[in-house]
Order: C-alpha cells, then sequence, then structure tokens
C-alpha cells in the first residue's frame, strides 16, 4: 500500500497566489519535495513535513530528474501524502511528464495541482491582458531553451503566427530571440514587455523588437520572461511618454489623464 | 476619493482552486460582481458584500460590456473595495482589457489577481504535461469565437506550427476546427482530448482528428476545450487499449501494469 503523490503548482511567486487546495495539501503533507525557486514562506506552509529542496525549476540534468523520480517513489512507499512543489504550474515547463510516467510505472497514485504561471502573474502586474478583442486572440507559452539530449526546437517558428508570445527561460538569448522573430517576419517597431520576478519585486519594462535585437538584455537576477504582441503597444507608448516626462507619475495615471482630456 | 477595482480570477472551476490572495479579497469585498459561471461556493465566500451577477463568460455583447464597465465604476465611487469575479484567468479571453482601460480612464485604481485556466485544469484532470521534454517545446491558448465587430480570425494559422494547440469555446464548431486544422497541415491520425467542465465534473476523451472532422462533437452542459498535439498521443492510445478490455481499470493503472510487465 503507498502513498498519493501530489504533484502541486507552487505559482508564480508571490506566496498568496497559490490555490487554496495547493495550501492545504501542503499544510497536510508528511513530506515535501520543493523546487529551490520556491518562495520560503510556501515551502513554510508544510508545518508538518519533512521539506526537502531538489533541482532548480531549468537546467536540472536528466541524472538529477532520474534521481527526483526515484526519491518520489521511495517516498511514496514510505508516507501517505507526499508533495512535489514546483514553480508556477507542474504542468508548463515543470517536467510534470517524466515524474507522473515514473510514478504510474510504479503503480503510485498521482494528483495534479494547477497553478498560475508567470506569465500570467507578469500579465497581471503590467495590467496588460494576454488576448484583448480585435488584437489577440491566441496566446502561446514557449521557451527557446534546449535540453541537453535534444534537437534545437522550431520553438521561434511555431510562434510567427501568434498574436501574443510569451518566451520562459529566454533572457540570456534575447538577442538572439529577437533577431529570429524579426526574421520570420516580426517588425522592428513591434512592442515587447519584459517582467523579472513577476508578483514579487516586478521589474517591469519595455522595448521594441528592434532595439531588443540591437541591445540584448542585462541578465537580472530573479526569473524573466519576454512578452512580445500588439496588447503591449498602448502601454509601452505610455511609457514612453512618461520617460519624457518623469515628473507626471505612473503610465496608468497619465494613461488616465490622456483619456480625461480627450 | 474612489475605492480600489480587484479583476479577480475565480479559476476554472472548483472552488478550492482560486488563489489565497483571491479568498481573502472577495471576503473582504463590499461588493462583488460575477461571471455566471463562477462557481457558487466561490461567490459565497463574500459574506459581507453585496453580490451581484453580471454578463456570461463568452458571448456578452458590447453594450453589456459598456453597461458592466459603468457599474464597475459608479460602485468604485461608493465602496472602497470592489471585486469583479471572472472565470478562469482574467487576462485570458476575460475581456479585461476593456474593464481596465475604462477604470483606469476615470482615475479609478485597477488590481488584477491572476487565476488558474481551464486550459491547466483540463491538462491536470488528464495527467498530461502540456509541454514535454523532447515533444512539446510551445504550448497556445486561443479561441474560434468572433466578436459581433470583429473580423473573422486567423486563430488556425496561428496555431498550425505550435506543439500543443488548446482551443476555448470552440466546441460548437469542432467538426469545422478541425477540418480547418488538417487544411493546414496536421495530420488526421493526431490526437485530440477533449474536457467539459475541467476540475469540476470533467469529462475527458479522447479522438483523433481525422474522426472530430468527420464526426464533430456533441454539444456538453458545461464549458468544453479542445486539446491538440503529441503530448496527447500515449494517454489516447491507452484509453483505445482500455476500451477494447473494459474490465481492465482506469488507464492509469494499465499504463502502470504495461510499464511494469516491460
Amino acid at each position: 500500500m503507498s502513498g498519493t503523490v501530489y504533484l502541486v503548482g507552487a505559482g508564480p511567486g508571490a506566496p498568496d497566489l497559490i490555490t487554496l487546495r495547493a495550501a492545504r495539501l501542503i499544510e497536510a503533507a508528511e513530506i515535501v519535495f520543493h523546487d529551490a525557486l520556491v518562495h520560503p514562506d510556501t515551502v513554510a506552509l508544510a508545518t508538518r513535513a519533512e521539506k526537502i529542496a531538489v533541482g532548480k525549476r531549468c537546467g536540472a540534468h536528466s541524472t538529477a530528474q532520474r534521481f527526483i523520480n526515484k526519491r518520489l517513489i521511495d517516498a511514496a512507499g514510505k508516507h501517505a501524502s507526499v508533495v512535489r512543489l514546483k514553480g508556477g504550474d507542474p504542468m508548463l515547463f515543470g517536467r510534470a511528464q517524466e515524474e507522473i510516467d515514473a510514478l504510474t510505472a510504479a503503480g503510485i497514485r498521482v494528483e495534479i495541482v494547477p497553478g498560475v504561471t508567470a506569465a500570467q502573474a507578469a500579465s497581471a502586474d503590467l495590467g496588460v491582458s494576454l488576448t484583448r478583442r480585435g488584437i489577440s486572440r491566441s496566446v502561446a507559452f514557449a521557451t527557446p531553451r534546449v535540453g541537453s539530449e535534444e534537437q534545437p526546437s522550431e520553438w521561434a517558428a511555431s510562434l510567427a503566427h501568434v498574436d501574443t508570445a510569451v518566451l520562459y527561460m529566454a533572457a540570456h538569448q534575447a538577442r538572439q530571440v529577437a533577431a529570429t522573430l524579426m526574421g520570420l517576419g516580426r517588425r522592428g517597431d513591434s512592442p515587447v514587455a519584459i517582467v523579472e520576478s513577476a508578483s514579487l519585486e516586478s521589474k517591469q519594462s519595455y522595448i521594441t523588437l528592434g532595439e531588443l535585437a540591437r541591445q540584448g538584455l542585462e541578465p537580472g537576477t530573479g526569473p524573466t520572461i519576454l512578452m512580445f504582441g500588439e496588447v503591449f503597444r498602448a502601454a509601452m507608448s505610455a511609457a514612453r511618454l512618461q520617460r519624457r516626462s518623469p515628473t507626471s507619475g505612473s503610465w496608468r495615471q497619465l494613461a488616465g489623464n490622456l483619456a480625461q482630456t480627450r
């Protein structure tokens, strides 16, 4: 008789952006395996559990992944309730399938608890919806990151015709990403939103695709996502107006002022 | 002095899949405007608030949207804390931008609280990750639904090269959607996962793209999403094996048994 392993999304960063179900499962867990990126306050919800930090969200080697699988299987043999806590949503760039398959093959019951992913938190932080009537009816999440045993992907081609595109784990190759998207037909004046540490410090900036292709990006300290699409044009324009007159307050106030004087 | 309007994601359906922040804001709100699709137990968290049902998640006319905008602005003039509760994530197919723009133009402070969207809950229900090393590194959410004042979109072309595609509000035109995707080069034997009422009753089925193009889909009673991509192939095969030997238990048990006898 083995326990259940819950693959739980820890959300984008802020501890109060996990779900009620996730919080209850963490509180009740006997053992918690968590990604290094999960917020300490979220891990601290596990008052009863042994807490074990395992691989980082991105960049874990496949041997490390196999080792995590084995530890989860072993834990399910000893505990009724095992929580595997992953940043964001387990089913988006979380390598969940490898854990699900290994656990299922071992006859262990698995339940998945979805979580808010970084793109959603970044959109909320910016105050810009990823879809918008008349402008964007499709949103893609992708990553240019390639695993060690993988072929280079066609990530860029997959995004060429999507209205709003969000790239995870792309900050270190931002210049090349922008150049590739321009090569596929995206215009140099297309807006790009950059959000570092969404839902936490949330450093936000706007830049054109052409500028990003020329300048690249200074690597920040927190996880950074790049967002592309016409939905960001109004906010980029407002941010640039504000930069020219820095005493005028936030771009939202400015947008409000502009709208009222029309 | 006006109040703050919180655009809050109510999550995919199950009341315990909202975030802690959402729950606290609903509990503290003085007035709550909620979509008709939001679960009654979620609305019931608003013990202090006047609760007002407004337009459905999809299909609200633009006049209705303008009316909602006006009611939100009026409410912010009278209450410190106004919650606008939307199914799923406000920034994905939630028409949030129209409300943000109207409120901002009226000088009202807006905060967005992200939520788990139906595609994430459906992926969790199926136990199939939307991304998977070597198979899928891009995921798109889109809708073929066109607003009354809009041009028919290029939703299909936008998805042609994406690894995993999720369509919202597409069940009524499923046959045409499948035929269009095949016309763009997706193979007839490509797997399709169909999830109705994700995170609640969660009726799940698998079908090939060719079958969907021939048969279409019986409209269900709950919101239905269609998911396309190679990530679903193993689960579709297991479901079909199980259908041939119906006494063999769930597909997960079956997959476990198969893996153990290898």
